[in-house]
């Protein structure tokens, strides 16, 4: 198994492989994929529909000379697995193994890293454009599926290509249209793509109508007269491809994105092309693994699996903080008809999908479009309608400019619903929820909060969807933490809870952090401490009666969260302090200025010092 | 003059004047605005170019009933004349004044602020989906431009407008399209609007290829059987607004938007229509008073004016740092060969149109795109480019996740100028540049720099091409500092730099402020103190050197920024402080998390404590 795969050791070396063997080479990659997602868990689907493409690329390109930039990133395991790294899959995703994402430290042939939707066109339009001042000839590509195509920077980075022609250089961009982003696509532009995808080929197509036209005595006077006042009206008429030529870019399609034949056909025509051209390929979702096919979701992101029969191998004890948000949502929503929720393109993902069953009229998946996701949702506010937009915490990065201008100076009751905050684990630096306390938390009138457990989730959605004004909840991604259930103290706008009194020194810990300062808690008990506990809750507003009790009772204050040091809560504590001239000590516990790479969140924790062993350390260190 | 206005005292009251002398109120607006802006300064051409439009839409529409969204919103002066706020105008853009741009605060009929570009459509569409979910039936409308068009928000925005479709109501957008954003328009969609612009209108081409249709025996069989194969050409044939029929919105066009019937006319027909649909109007900048017809950038914003000559009244005296800025960047780019420059359709406004004089190949417009710019400048520094992208403090913040996601974590050289940082005056609140240092300062990898006056810009900016990695340097709106030029500490990496020693206090000032800073200074030395102060340059990495030889001398140390204080470099010295359990007093002086509304910077810094007075203030009191 996997002889022609074996002989692929280096970038290039794919271009020995003889052409008719193409086919039995791709399905010794999908063999290979299954095989190795199987065991280390990783996204799939994307990689087998795009197992075709990425060979093309190879055998048409030479690397790392010429280059591609894959929009998104996780569909490049195949590409890594041509260019020398098939020997670093059994360590994909994990600590210190092979990233899951390209990444320009892994290898010269990855280009340019992505993780966050729709930047391939505006990076390769960079690099394009570098090469062109400096007078280099290498081809540069964009591989971008149909959902990132609804991102506004696919747009704006198309909008730019122009500035290629006057070169007339290359640039190619391979459409790679599965008709879904991560669930089923929609919009416009997707209407649009599904319009191309029923037709024929252009160049076919073309053909058909000049002859019929030719046919027609009459035709070249009167109809080619009244068409040619409108000097591109029969350019419209001839191509399918219209909406990407009306902005300056060539069209080609439509190609079958699983024939290795047609695509080399495409890649090499295109890379003759002066100026910027795309080709429209059409592949499918985790084409040749018969589960992942049905259930591309499912395979999009997956942990270890069977791969005989499709099932995921760790069973699912606990449920996880999205389940709760779900269900809650739903249960909320019955009560009040103004709820409306709101997703770019995450239903499944942010657990909305339970809330589109109940309340098809109320739910909104408006593609992969955070910035206008976040100002939609400000609309919809202004006319007293009560929108939660779930989100993850990384991907709302995109819509800081509209958090903090359509929301926070209008003071509009939107509600962030914060998922995959903190640590993530193996999806690594680009999906971190690290920075949301940073981002949010200078913003006037944004209130954020953070439950500790699974029961203080909904009470805080209750309370948010009350709140008249903009409201944020983050919570981690996996598993709730279930202790402290016997706390329940009631939601209070800028109220922390007090968990344990103690003395000397008090934790205050941010949302699920809880769990490990739980057991810092009592492993400083076992220790001869008696620490105090606190649950923060509300990082913004703060609560500054809280905290005057804290420093006159506690010499020592530490702070717990999963963020950045810079901007997070425990700097918030640190001013607080200061302004008010209190004498204690201060402990800030967080990220200390660094991105956090692919591992397990516990790995990750332990990195940064937020575990409980880690915390007790910290914490005895500082009163000795 | 002004009789037909003087009868415009409440929305609506347009009405009640005869159709017949609509020409003549358009005039009377049109001399109200230049006389008005004429002596407060203001928005002018842009104002001029959407009167017939905003006439239009309060002759056919009902206030506050019907709602409309002004994209940007600096064109919404009409709007504001027009609904009850004639006499407001001797107060435009000063402190409690009328503000410059809609205020939902203001009227009932600004039902949406705005002004970010691209944001309209969006906040219209959340409307419309509140007015379904209701069963209200007002009419619904955005006025975007062409600029604002190439936003990525706005395209996102489009994209999701077919949800309409589904519920069969109404959603008008007009694109009051000038050619032009601020400074020329460019891109693909650019090239698109000028193809349609130069087409008749619709209705009268589809009438004439329908009629030679008709009129050729033997079209009705081969010619319209092969059309029929793809069930859109024909439509693609007639339809010059294709690419927006194409994502599913009706394409109304091409509107004079300075005949006053024509606009009536085509909103009243497209009230009655199901969907959404698209009025392209023509429209010119600065219509009706020839020194903005002929300069629309130099009237885009401006201060007080003659109106008899169309010069500026205030004498510019000295240079602003936009200037510094500019000439520099020449001088520097002419050794370095690298260095290329980037503008989100600001080349005035940022004072890159004097590198596209001399460099016009290594200068690139990408349009209102700012996210696109980041990461186009991203793709260019992986090349070895070095990328300078010069933009407003408050634009910055559509580019943060690229910042964060495709510059930093890949630690690539661009080199971000950031124009209008701090307090920026009369455009108030969403034109604030203080949050930077708030959203930048948390990005691992990035430098942050801030130049105490005129010369050390140049010195700066020379340090951060040589730099090897993401760097910012922030400067403010307006006038040089000119002051401590005898101050000239070689630039190094994290290094302070200090300017007087002193004992008890010392005052560590961010840039700019320094003017005020120094102000400070010397009123306490006149008051028997002697306060220690500091150029701090690089907010970020942070001088831990100097801060811990201050920390020992001084027992008070005060920072001062034009920033939000959460999050600011105030709240990095705090952490500073307790991390190194120093026992210091601090004191951090900044915007104390509110938004700040149109003012003067004089009077803005007045009400945040930190023009000088304030600072001697504060620091008297907490010294006693």
């Amino acid at each position: 198994m996997g002889r022609l795969l074996n002989k692929i050791k280096e970038p290039n070396d794919i271009k020995r492989i003889s052409p008719k063997l193409y086919p039995i080479l791709a399905q010794e990659i999908r063999d290979f994929l299954i095989d190795h997602v199987s065991q280390t868990g990783g996204h799939l689907a994307s990689n087998l529909g795009a197992v075709e493409i990425t060979m093309a690329l190879h055998i048409c390109l030479h690397f790392p000379e010429d280059k591609v930039v894959y929009d998104v990133g996780h569909q490049s395991y195949v590409h890594k697995l041509l260019t020398g790294r098939k020997d670093e899959f059994t360590s994909l995703r994990q600590k210190d193994g092979l990233c899951g994402f390209p990444k320009r430290c892994e290898s010269d042939c990855d280009v340019f890293g992505t993780g966050h939707s729709s930047t391939s066109i505006s990076a390769a339009l960079g690099l394009a454009v570098a090469r062109d001042l400096e007078q280099k000839g290498e081809t540069i590509a964009a591989v971008i599926g149909d959902g990132a195509l609804s991102g506004g920077m696919a747009y704006e980075a198309l909008n730019n290509l122009s500035i290629l022609r006057r070169e007339k250089k290359n640039m190619i961009i391979i459409l790679n249209d599965n008709k879904m982003s991560i669930s089923e696509n929609v919009g416009g532009m997707s209407r649009y793509l599904n319009d191309l995808r029923s037709r024929r080929s252009y160049s076919e197509f073309k053909e058909n109508v000049e002859n019929a036209l030719n046919n027609i005595p009459g035709v070249g006077k009167s109809v080619a007269r009244t068409l040619k006042k409108s000097k591109d009206s029969i350019k419209q008429l001839f191509i399918p491809g219209m909406l990407f030529e009306n902005m300056g870019i060539t069209y080609y399609g439509l190609v079958n994105g699983h024939d290795i034949y047609e695509l080399i056909h495409a890649i090499n025509r295109a890379k003759q092309h002066e100026g910027p051209i795309l080709i429209h390929a059409i592949t499918r979702k985790g084409m040749g693994y018969k589960y992942a096919e049905k259930n591309p979701e499912k395979f999009h992101g997956i942990g270890p699996f069977d791969k005989e029969t499709g099932e995921v191998l760790a069973k699912k004890t606990k449920k996880t903080y999205t389940d709760i948000f779900a269900e809650s949502l739903v249960e909320l929503a019955r009560e009040n008809k103004k709820v409306v929720a709101i997703t770019a393109a995450m239903p499944s993902g942010t657990g909305l999908k339970a809330f589109k069953k109940h309340y098809p009229k109320r739910f909104f998946d408006v593609g992969i479009a955070e910035e206008h996701a976040v100002t939609f949702a400000a609309g919809l506010a202004a006319q007293g309608m009560r929108p939660v937009f779930a989100v993850y915490s990384s991907f709302l990065q995109r819509g800081y400019d509209q958090v903090l201008h359509d929301v926070c100076i209008q003071k509009l009751p939107v509600f962030f619903c914060i998922d995959r905050s903190g640590l993530v684990g193996a999806d690594g630096e680009t999906h971190q929820g690290i920075f949301d306390i940073s981002y949010l938390s200078h913003i006037p009138n944004m209130v954020l909060m953070a439950p500790k457990n699974e029961k203080e989730m909904p009470a805080m959605m209750k309370f948010a969807l009350e709140y008249n004004g903009p409201i944020a909840m983050k919570y981690p991604r996996g598993s709730v933490y279930d202790g402290l259930s016997e706390y329940n103290a009631p939601i209070e706008l800028g109220k922390s809870e007090m968990i344990y009194e103690g003395q000397d020194v008090v934790i205050l810990a941010v949302g699920n952090i809880m769990e490990e300062c739980e057991k810092a808690v009592q492993l400083l008990k076992s220790q001869g401490y008696n620490p105090g506990l606190v649950n923060v809750r509300f990082i913004r507003p703060m609560d500054e009666e809280m905290l005057h009790v804290l420093s006159k009772k506690y010499s020592l204050i530490v702070t717990v969260e999963e963020n950045q040091l810079i901007g997070g809560y425990g700097q918030m504590v640190s001013a607080f302090l200061h302004k008010n001239v209190c004498k204690n000590q201060l402990l800030t516990l967080g990220i200390s200025d660094y991105f956090v790479g692919h591992a397990t969140v516990n790995e990750q924790r332990e990195e940064a010092g937020i575990n409980a062993d880690s915390i007790v350390k910290s914490i005895i260190d500082r009163m000795n």
